[in-house]
């Protein structure tokens, strides 16, 4: 199994590091199942209404979120890396089969906005889980933090987490 | 080993197909090693200045093409799918560790122009060669098409073949 180059640099990207007590496996379920995916995966009161996920490089993964007033937000991603129960990277540049996409809410639907990569690591009983997110340029990692990444992925986390011990 | 889903779309895309007397062995070693890359990969009198390559996927694959009139073009890419001797991806949507990238000659370089993918396949003692360029729109097919794709993958496919019948 290759890795790929690690370029983090905090000038362009984001990150969020989290140990929390549901081991790699669930989270890797959650994160890779669209079931399980839907019920925690916007901070509500929004929501997420469709999902498709094809588990392999390449393979598609789209989301619908849809805003308290009913406005639905697609997002369309590709599959890069998978490492099960390891580390999950996909991009919206790239479309399904790589296609060149229109993604993200940056560059006016011209391209995408970001590379995300999760890394789960057993700790004990739980996991450490970190997720970073690449960005093109400063502005890019700068509009991301003011759309409330650290907030937003959190909220989303503890949600996952809640999910996991209710219903996994 | 997983293929990514094929997408091919003769609206949006880009294809050559060609069969050469040369093994898919030495294609790919030309295509995958600077110092046999650097001689046939622009078509003359155009040079190629500079090569990078970290082959494996999230990998750079960077060149530096320089026009007769001595203005350089550098080119950044990230590999995304790499079977030895049989399939290989990039992209320049992308750049190193899947770092999203401003590249290509498309976009006002807010984003990349292409994904490409080539196939060899032995055939008797050849190869059948095939290289596809995938696009984000009509738009941008058509763009690439006025380049000069067809001419100019054919031109560097004809110094390729005839680079490894002279010197490997």
């Amino acid at each position: 199994m290759t890795t790929p180059p690690d370029v983090f640099d905090p000038k362009l990207d984001l990150e969020m590091v989290r140990t929390v007590d549901v081991p790699p496996q669930l989270m890797w379920k959650a994160w890779t199942t669209p079931k399980h995916l839907l019920p925690w995966f916007c901070p509500k009161p929004w929501t997420t209404v469709d999902c498709e996920i094809d588990l392999r490089p390449g393979g598609i993964f789209r989301t619908v979120m849809r805003s308290p007033e009913g406005q639905d937000y697609p997002n369309l991603g590709c599959y890069l890396d998978i490492v099960e129960n390891k580390r999950l990277i996909w991009t919206d540049m790239l479309g399904p089969g790589y296609r060149p996409a229109r993604g993200g809410p940056l560059g006016d639907g011209e391209c995408g906005m970001m590379t995300a990569i999760l890394t789960f690591e057993p700790e004990g009983k739980g996991t450490r889980y970190v997720a970073r997110a690449l960005h093109r340029t400063e502005a890019d990692r700068k509009t991301h933090e003011d759309m409330g990444f650290e907030q937003g992925w959190g909220t989303c986390l503890d949600q996952l987490v809640a999910y996991i011990k209710k219903e996994m």
